[in-house]
């Protein structure tokens, strides 16, 4: 980390942050320019407050040189970190399909989606119990019951569940659930992502709406400094001025994520844009770019597609999809 | 509301979808021009899920014509609301100064702190018992002891206590606080705004980093359709584009939220930049724009400077913006 | 266009309101709800001036239906454009890779690239002559010169020459350029669009760094407003809180601004990251989501290649990207 | 600057770079870490590209400690630049409203607000001749007509005139132009900028919609690295998320730009929100944060009213802000 003192700036006041930064245990080398004094610190400088450092009066400028998340680093640990979900594994050149409707609505509505994503090639069952809405007067999930009906399809098909938690207070209910899916609302919310460090659940961690790569790097690093290595993280679209989708999936973090960290990367197509007809193009755009695994909403029932589906496709749409996915990932493993 | 049906759409499905709609209790009347099928939606459209239309096959565009916030909204509670904390107004008119540390840290720190704002003008003592940090690895905040020594300060000071809660299990704890404050982070966790909703406390409730007004708004109406309608909004900074500071305080938020809600509305300059010495001018700004409050960061000893304050002022500093504050006030009020 | 009117507005403001819109050619459709009235504007609103009715004091909100685009709307065009440079094909199922240096520096350079990348199977090729930099003190690119180097390249090669225009002054020696390009940042150079407008050479417009769909395709009508119809657009990053990459690559754009226009949508990977190691995911990706060609730089020289080539790749890097881009577009076409 | 190299490169590499680095003038000081080479540049880094260091494949990390601006830079200028407008200065303590309509529409209508504006405190007079547009079919301005109308006023009142610039053939008609603005859209026409370098104007630069500080600030460095020093700074707002605003002013960057810069700093509250009811808050918070001047729209004749003014105020109500602001500006410089 390199820290640029203001010109002007008191030898005591120098002299007494280098001593408060010797206290942190980190080494420190002083230049001083014409018109700068500056700072090398050198030794674990994840630990070091940037923000701190930054907002303090005499600093002109702080400039991190390394990355502040370790557990996550690819620079520490060089090869993929693999996920066992049911016998199902994700990450280092295995890929999976985890499909589902948005919503749990009925045993009926589940089991029969369960099947037919299982036919047509997932091996993943997804399906929201809680709901995050942004209005309090909309549909809120069916909850505990919701969850109960997910586990009740995978007895039915076999399929490892990935559910939402929407609250740490609900943590008892998903044990029984094979992956914890944390929202992008909630990525930031350190004291469920520090439980959930506590759990050998793997965890399905979404990018913040408006959060950095980094910054999701350091919120899979809560969890993995609890204890739990076993975090996938998910690519699902950013705010950005465009309006005509509701997000922007970020086809580049894909790519770059997989260079600074050996945690699986799955991206989201259906939450990225909104719309169902933008499904297939990301999906594909998302394995072309490297991707280690496709989270899509699926649903079954015609006569109800009018509420289910804003960004959701039919299983047919999704067997198509999956046949396409498979003949581009052999392309790109091939050259 | 206004949908708009995409040019070549069978008229079978546009008679589902008017069925539909009429179905959630709202009158629909339908225009046909030469290129697109036009539906205006009239009645309750706060309960339509704008992002579920918008997302089906057959719609090109929706645009909502109303607000979906009703509780919050000034059009149907002109009047201001005005909120008490222990004997201290806020909204309406009556202005308040909510200041102290970043986080508790000594029994020492809190009660000296809580001295000094007094004596400098402010009525509400803020500090973090519970500390949300980006790094797993930075101090968290001393926890149900610091909200022990707030309660201390109070019993020497009298002044009502102002500090965020990190997550819901945690509510019991905050049985004592005055004013239990919400972080940008949790804007939108929507199973503590539900809970908070149940209790009788003024919430302050902040801006989320990438949060629309709209949303913060929603937000606000989460804790308001519990039941609790003493809430005040506070803005803290959006993230933008801008690197040379840490957030950027949107000045037209202050105003435009007055008109749009009866809700108070309070700034937070020392979140806003990141940077103590841009506190002043952002304060004086909001001020000037119109805000019910301020709620500022200051520290006061001045050997723990370094680590307490990168946006931190000491109390004569703080002292010099609240008479600032009250010229400024005394003039928009005089013309 | 739909208009909603404040609360509380007179009717005599209303009735001048509602009589200037007639007087735009508008038919005018009025409804009163219990809190708002809400005009319909019904007929050729492209030439309504949304800011302007949404400033006025007495509009709550105003909510375009139709899009303010009619020559660039595939709404109007439903069949694809097609554009012919040089005999080369683009658009409407024809697709092109243009290849070359960031700057054009040298005859061998220059000469060597254009050979290189015909081999590896581009066909048009670009080179910057103009350089548009950030920083006054930055090379400013070869300008006329490089120009004259580029047609000697054609010369030499076949490859028709794709190159940036900066000021509506250098315009005459573009005259025997083959496609010219307008970058990001001139976007919205309006009286430069105005011009190329009257020319009838293929333009290659380039997204702005923030700018929406929306305006691309305005900037669009710009030049086809002149009677120009041969415009591509270029999506080439946008800009986003992101850091660890330039710009952020919307990939959503390429599917989607197929939806909306009729013209051809070119990718450029090589400046939305701006990391050469990210052109090949980007570029692939790109494909997968429905591209008519793709831009990408391409350096020769090992020993320079250290100033030309953050974004750029080596001719063999290319030819491989080549081929796995043509597999990818086979496997897209077939299902 | 510091430049970071990535984990196993080869040693040959590194001394390439090194090499490289030092042909342009910098003295290199590397230091081996057990993760990361790195290595510190000392001396006049204003000239180099951080762009292409920081995608080279090489490179982990590259960070700037010095800015990248040096004529505007308050560091080598201690002193504030004071710029003479006809007799009327600004900067340095000096203040000064510029105000006028959106477009010249008319000899009546420019020369009664001309009036109008002096009446009430403005000293200099601004109005569109020229009008970015984003839709072809919209409105354009005068052009040369509204210049000459423009000169009228300024002969009748003998205020100062303020107007656009759109491109670069159209400079001659600026020639006797009191001050020339420089839009949002243009600030990084590069080729605008260095012409204007060239000429003895006083310029006003608008910030671009998107645009940090410090690209702002190397926009300024444009012109006056052609020797013209008299460059004004102007804050109107930058694009967000935000949907009530139509952009957001970024109050911080009055404050700050005060600090890194000499040049004067001028808010247009008009732009900013794109609201008429939103100037005045946004007017005193500008000034309450340190702006050296304000530029407002006016208009005055309410019959037109209508098709003038989305962000303009009449001419009674400016004179209140004159008042309000003349009253804030002596309480901040009193404390």
């Amino acid at each position: 980390m390199i820290v640029s003192i203001k010109k002007g700036t008191d030898e005591a006041q120098i002299s007494n942050l280098i001593e408060w930064l010797r206290s942190l245990n980190l080494e420190i080398h002083r230049s001083n320019g014409m018109y700068d004094t500056v700072l090398g610190l050198v030794g674990d400088t994840s630990r070091v407050d940037i923000d701190l450092i930054s907002g303090l009066n005499i600093v002109a400028n702080v400039a991190r040189i390394s990355e502040p998340y370790k557990s996550a680093n690819r620079k520490f640990h060089p090869d993929d970190t693999v996920i066992d979900v049911g016998g199902h594994k994700i990450g280092g050149g295995n890929f999976q399909f985890i499909a589902g409707p948005c919503s749990v609505e009925s045993p009926e509505q589940i089991c029969s989606i369960a099947n037919d994503i299982k036919a047509a090639g997932a091996n993943l069952l997804r399906g929201g119990a809680f709901k995050p809405r942004t209005s309090p007067y909309a549909f809120q999930g069916m909850r505990a019951e919701g969850l109960e009906l997910l586990r009740e399809a995978r007895k039915a098909t076999g399929a490892p569940i990935v559910t939402e938690i929407m609250d740490l207070s609900h943590l008892p209910l998903f044990e029984d659930v094979d992956v914890i899916q944390v929202g992008a609302r909630n990525m930031q919310n350190f004291e469920l992502l520090k439980e959930l460090g506590k759990t050998d659940k793997p965890i399905l961690l979404k990018r913040g709406l408006a959060a950095t790569m980094e910054e999701l790097l350091m919120s899979a690093e809560y969890i993995m400094a609890g204890g739990n290595s076993k975090v996938m993280l998910c690519e699902r679209g950013i705010r950005t001025f465009e309006h005509y989708t509701r997000n922007t999936m970020d086809i580049s973090a894909i790519a770059l994520l997989k260079e600074k960290t050996h945690l699986p990367i799955i991206a989201d197509p259906s939450h990225a844009a909104g719309i169902a007809r933008m499904v297939r193009p990301l999906a594909l755009a998302a394995v072309a770019a490297g991707a280690d695994g496709l989270m899509i909403e699926v649903h079954n029932d015609p006569a109800h597609a009018l509420c289910d589906g804003p960004q959701a496709l039919r299983p047919e749409e999704f067997k198509q999809i999956v046949g396409e996915v498979n003949a581009i990932r052999e392309i790109i493993n091939k050259f």
